[in-house]
């Protein structure tokens, strides 16, 4: 959270993010602490896991700071990788804790999800730039750009599902590092989701893997069961089961309704939304497989 | 919540909803429903609390189904008095489930509860009209006015605050049914309160009683508590002191800064606001001494 | 909870429960509470749920405080039956809060389970008598007989399933009203659960329905979610699928290996059937199809 | 949790965990990691924390693997004091994951906090050993030796506390690394805490700094709050005010009782404390002033 920060450093624009992720190996951390150090930077929060033997894997999230982090951010990328990185066959990438993830949200009817992500972000408490908001009827448009941002209607059809997708692809190219489905109800193509790998998160209205499908408060209804929930994940070609991010519940009783389990539910979509957006805009969550390393506060 | 009620009801305009509180005798709730039953209505749910002896009190709340509700309510209620209330003196109101109960929301600067509520309103999500916002600045009249509610500046400065009070009972007049001071930094005066008795709820951000008074969010980093909350009570003559309605919390770290912990704060404030507001809007609360009875689904 | 309704009545002896179930029709609530103040009996505590039209249910549970209940509840129950539940084709029981359910505890060879159960009744907070401790292994003997309670081995095979089921019932016969399977690790028979319809309670270690059948917690841990817990349910011919009484998740993170799921879940598990054997003896749950309606305080 | 590292690394034995508390400085991670590299150590888990400017401070707790750590352990603990530790003045320690810490636990009548830490003890989830159980009344001898833990009965009188904690100091010495009070009916003298400064570890039944002093769950019941919740902190001279390790609440009604509250308290107090038992004894928590840092899993 980028107002914390400024609490404890006295200057954001000299804030990095470091995140790497590479084979298990002796002397990772060292290697990079101490280029680090030596490039003049301290470290001033460090998170760190191991995935254990066999095929042990190596991860790490760090925030350091650097005095003109700015001007020499090209230069320590270059840097690093040569010194460091390559040696250890790291993906890894650095970010300033000033960058803003540009996230285009997707959305259909359903406004709820959307409207927490386009009001925390309006209120500078989300780190992120909506630059579009795209959705495949036209309903939300005066709430959208009521607020002030960009709405895309794009109709998806069986029939132009293909090129709308392709229209769609070409709408957002250069121009969004994230997209959010925020309650969409249009399945992706493994072709479409093929170019934003780890870059599509989805929030879905169950504790999954219960209730995946169509329908989930309902067959939450039918079930009985006494509590019900909400899990954020990043979308694969596989529906509904992709890395989870993030998971909440809620308490219910038979009192309630399929009506009123929607409500509770959807403060939990909002809010479980939100927080996976938050972690993934601040370089928290590294995908694991088909699982996820999250480094949250 | 209306809504459900459709679900298991044909006409949500016969749902009526008794609340009654008096000294606990043998036998109340025989001619409640007794009565009740006599005038062809049929009780859909019920919920009744007895505080024990010694001094004990009864509490009770109903919803049932009348046809033609809306026509036959005023001889319901002269008859209703009559024959069961006068002789056990009771305190008892009744409302229909389709009257939205008309709230005026008190602000300053701060935007998040308001929001919250406005939000939850316009999409029929809480069951109020907001006929006015009011606030002592004028900083938050764009957004407000941008989701088509009236907007009433009224300041206050320690030399004009009893003129000021008593503009804003004329305002209100007739108008409003409830009050809700989401995060107004004044205090009102206890002749003010008492023109609206248990009829304002305010939200505080702590988990009263801890941290009352100013900045309860340095309060907590600085005592380095491990869960932070929010409180919404009634407001009563003693500051931060009146019968509460709901609480509730989150899990923090050492790794937060008071900035942080003031937005997760925020969120459970609006959160702990929204579901306070709803009660009361559904007649699920009662005041009993400086306790509440809260009648939850 | 016995010892709260101390604080409240003179005389939990003359404490008395009431459960109900029937097809809703108007005037169930008027002729059971009438009935009750012609008999002199004061209600102290009353929930009530329609489940709605069509083929509406009506569920009651109320507890009242008759003088000498003791001596007179046989009267009761029948006049009662006469004179109201006839009429309405109930399903009912009334039981005395000082009554104490019988409840056998089965057990293979995890502890958890069994132990949070035996302590609470020895220390007199949960409301059951445990005449016995059945186990298919000898590994609990000592610890379960250090505590003074019995315990009895009663070997299962694939060849000798139906013999030792057979003994089983023989040895509980008039002696327990309700089955616990606190992480007994054999399935029951569609014959032996016909013997005690929604009488043995289950402790499954998942949050139902996902991760239902083998080694729950490997499956969590292999699917990533970020919360684990566990489901108390009846248990019907159908494996893991009986009506659900409670349900509570913990958080979790990458760091837990299985074993330390395992860990976390065990302290979920002895609470949520804790709970669920809580509320079963104290008449809060009423079956309803596949679902359960639940009462709590 | 030790079950754990077993899953991930070969051998339990070569698992050590260094703590450490210094000024913070530019380049400490890589002088820390850097020696770990150099003698051959592997970092398996890292968790670091700067409490920010001014005065930062530099929290650092790690678990690595070395091949024979046992026998290195000494020669370890001396070269890093030489070549690291001391050019930055380090508070630090090294501990290995086979080592149990040596527990007394203090307790007077009541009896669910002790059973709790007996129970996780035994069954090897909890990493301690339990010397002995002291208690200033002789009520709970037979549940405790009933365990096969040893009992020690020590009177507290007004007149002989002095007399009765120095014959505990005597007791205890060299015996014990921590003390915790589970639920002990006495407070302990300033000249007492100071033999065991952070060391000693109090469950408190409220929700603190809310209902500090006696009764909380009385005071909690007549204020009406909508949740309870229980505290556990190092025990200093100031009473109920030493540095949290763990607090968390439960939801409460209007409907329980203040016996009621209680139970429900109980159960929150046996877990808050086992929680801040285990993580003090796998070295998680550094006291920071008034706070405490704790690295949780």
């Amino acid at each position: 959270m980028s107002q914390a920060l400024t609490a404890q450093s006295p200057n954001l624009l000299d804030i990095g993010r470091l995140v790497v992720c590479c084979a298990d190996k002796p002397g990772i951390i060292s290697a990079v602490s101490t280029f680090l150090h030596n490039q003049g930077a301290n470290i001033v929060d460090l998170d760190q896991h191991s995935s254990g033997a066999p095929e042990g894997k190596f991860f790490l999230r760090l925030e350091f700071e650097l005095k003109n982090l700015g001007t020499r951010k090209d230069a320590f990328v270059e840097t690093f990788n040569e010194r460091v990185a390559a040696g250890y066959e790291m993906q890894w990438a650095l970010t300033r804790a000033t960058e803003k993830l540009r996230v285009a949200i997707f959305v259909s009817k359903f406004d709820h999800a959307l409207m927490e992500l386009l009001w925390l972000a309006s209120r500078g408490v989300l780190p992120i730039d909506i630059p579009m908001v795209v959705s495949n009827h036209d309903d939300l448009r005066a709430q959208v750009e009521g607020l002030g941002f960009n709405f895309e209607h794009i109709p998806v059809t069986a029939e132009n599902k293909a090129v709308s997708e392709k229209a769609t692809i070409e709408l957002l190219e250069d121009k969004v590092d994230l997209i959010v489905l925020a309650r969409y109800m249009q399945i992706l193509s493994a072709e479409f989701v093929s170019h934003y790998t780890s870059r599509i998160i989805n929030i879905h209205h169950s504790f999954l893997p219960a209730f995946a499908g169509a329908d989930p408060y309902r067959q939450a209804y039918e079930k009985g069961v006494k509590l019900i929930g909400a899990t954020s994940h990043y979308v694969t070609a596989q529906l509904d089961q992709g890395p989870i991010i993030e998971q909440e519940v809620v308490r219910v009783s038979h009192r309630l309704s399929v009506a009123e389990l929607k409500h509770l539910g959807n403060d939990v979509e909002r809010k479980v939304l939100a927080r996976a957006v938050r972690w993934h805009a601040e370089n928290r969550v590294i995908v694991d497989g088909n699982k996820t390393v999250v480094f949250t506060k």
